[in-house]
Formats: structure tokens, sequence, C-alpha cells
């Protein structure tokens, strides 16, 4: 039974949407978020994977039926955890939709703050999915904007937003949010949850908030 | 003399900013754009580029000591182009401060709409810039963020915006205006000019425009 098969992530239980430790994504994944980060996943060598997980090549095969199965793995537990985490932020208090708004935002910030390797991989290694794990990705990817932009039409339709480009608005929120983890480098002056709260004041601007 | 080292592109004219043809990379940097796109930097090898320009290993090697100086000349003629279009946008009608940020904001979404390869390339391999090359990158892309962030600034400054964080701000909206460049694909309902419209749109509520 192969890991890439049965992920351990479907299982992950965040006890706290706002709190992120390490990522826990074991040797060979971690290995490989290296790599891809240095030399891309074209690159990259099933070879320089064992290496940086401390595997044999036998090993990462153990586990992994090719190179195209580790980086589908390492998607799938990214999308998937930022997926967790949005439900548990939208659940995590009030219901008015500008709640829900302030909380998905500060929630995709710290996301792209504290997972920002695997958030660049998985953005921009999308073109080195293939097939079926490529549909999943894109799949995955629109049920989460989705999330999103069902709040800021939610809040247009009640008068709550005031913006004449609600789809327009959502994909740039988006953009700003997913933004953070291409600069964010964690030895700035401002910790993840004060970029989190600037930034929601900035996306409230962008969807016209009253 | 290479053409590494004295890229034509230093001498390029802009008739209108506002108007793209095809880019005129040449045949080698077309095609190893071609092949950065399909494999990454690292993925890409001479022989591959020089296949997709319908050269020979030598004549590439004629024009570029090395793969890094074709990824540095592809990156440079991006953000040369950006620059001269930046600023030739800024210059081009009333001078106060919001027709010049609509205009640089227009500027910024045509470019990432009809540039969208180079410009996703030019971001998302400046890990795999080395050295000089990779520090004047950095300065190059600090001298076009701070086009905006001034505009904002002066904006702010002069009442024109109304904007708690306006650096935050200015970073936001240079993300949602190279987001562009993931998403376009030149196959959507809306043309670049009308995506630049509603962009300006968006911007403006994001930096608090009155």
């Amino acid at each position: 039974m192969s890991v890439a098969q049965h992920p351990p992530v479907q299982d992950m239980e965040i006890a706290n949407w706002r709190d992120f430790g390490e990522a826990e994504l074991g040797p060979i994944l971690s290995g490989a978020l290296g790599c891809f980060m240095e030399n891309g996943y074209h690159g990259t060598t099933i070879r320089k994977i064992a290496d940086s997980s401390g595997l044999s090549v036998p090993g990462v095969y153990h586990h992994f039926s090719s190179k195209h199965s580790i980086l589908d793995e390492l998607d799938r537990t990214a999308m998937h955890e930022l997926w967790v985490r949005s439900q548990a932020a939208l659940d995590d208090g009030p219901r008015d939709v500008l709640s829900r708004f302030d909380r998905l935002i500060e929630c995709l910030v710290l996301f792209h703050a504290y997972r920002r390797e695997v958030a660049f991989i998985s953005f921009s290694e999308i073109r080195s999915l293939e097939g079926a794990a490529r549909l999943e990705h894109l799949s995955a990817r629109s049920r989460q904007q989705k999330l999103l932009t069902d709040l800021v039409l939610e809040g247009c339709d009640t008068g709550i937003f005031v913006n004449e480009f609600p789809r327009e608005a959502a994909r740039a929120i988006t953009n700003i949010c997913v933004g953070v983890s291409q600069w964010y480098r964690g030895t700035g002056e401002l910790t993840p949850r004060e970029i989190a709260k600037r930034y929601v004041s900035l996306c409230r601007k962008t969807v016209g908030a009253n």
C-alpha cells in the first residue's frame, strides 16, 4: 500500500486553523520540496530526492511509483490543508458575511506565509502535473476559489459589499493573498498575524466593504 | 560581441504603450521561452533550446555563453519592456496622481496579459538566476515596484487615496496585476483592454481612491 495511494494527510486534524507548526510532510515529501524549490520539478531526479530524504532510491520507490506521484502528493497535501483550514475558519465565529470574509482572508494569508514553499511549488509546477492529477488539482483550486467567490457574491447581493465586478474582485483577492507566499521570508518586522490583519483591511477595500 | 552583452532590446522603441504585437525576442529567446514554459529552466538543455530555435548547438553558443545567460537576457528583456511601457504610460496624459495611477495599472495589466509567458518565467525562475544577474533582476523589480509605491504614497499624502497601509496596498496591487499572467489565456470573453478597465476600478478600490 503506497503512501501516494493512501495519503495520511486526508486524516489531517487541525486543532486551531490559526496555529501552524512545521508542515508534517514526512522525509520524502520534505526532501522533494527542497529539491523542487532549488532546481524545479524537471530539474530534480529521484536520486536527488532520495539523498535529500536520507533514503535510498529503492526506499523512495517503495512509497512512490514516480517523481510525478511525489509532486501530486505534495500538491494534494497542500490543497487539502488549505481546504481544511478554510472550512474551520469559516465555521469559527459569527456567521455574517463580513465576519466570514475576514476569517477566510486571515486564513489565506496565514497559510501562504507559513506554507510558502509548498504553496509556491503547488502554484508554479501546475504545468508539470499530468493527466488525472492535473485535473484533480484544477478542480481543488476551483473548489477553493469558490469559497471566496461565493462570499463576495453574497456580500454584493446583500449590499454589504459594493463592487461592480465581484468575480474579478474575488480573483484579485486570491492573487493578493497567494502573493504573500512570493515575498514573505519570515525575516521581516511583521509577523504573519500582523500581515493578515493589514491584508484583511486591504481586501475589505478591494471588495468594497461598507 | 554576444547578444547577451549588447541586447538589442535596450534600443526598444515603443510607438504606443497600449499596442502589443508579438514580442520581438528572436529565435533563441523565443525557443528558450517555450522550453522553459514546458520543462522549467533546470529541465531544459542547450540542445533543446537549439532544436526549438532551429539552430545548431554551436549556433546557440555563438550568441550566448550559457543557458544562464539566455535566462538572464530573457528576463532583462521583459523587465526592460515593462519599464519602457510604464514610463510612457505615466507620461501620456494628465499629470494628476489618479490619472497616472490609472494609466500605470492599465499598463501593468496589458503587459501581463500580452506578455504572460515571459512574465511567468521571469517571476518563477528568479531562483534560477545567479550572481550579478540575480541582483540586477531584483534591482529592476524594486525600481519597477517603486513607480507604483511612490504613486500610492503621493496619493495618500495628498488625500486622493485613503489607505492605512500604502506600502502593503502597492504590493497587493502588483500581485493583482501580475496575477493576470497566471490566469489569462487569450481565450476568455474579455479582451486585455476590457480586463484592464475592470482592474483599474478594482485597484482604485484597493488603494482607497476617492
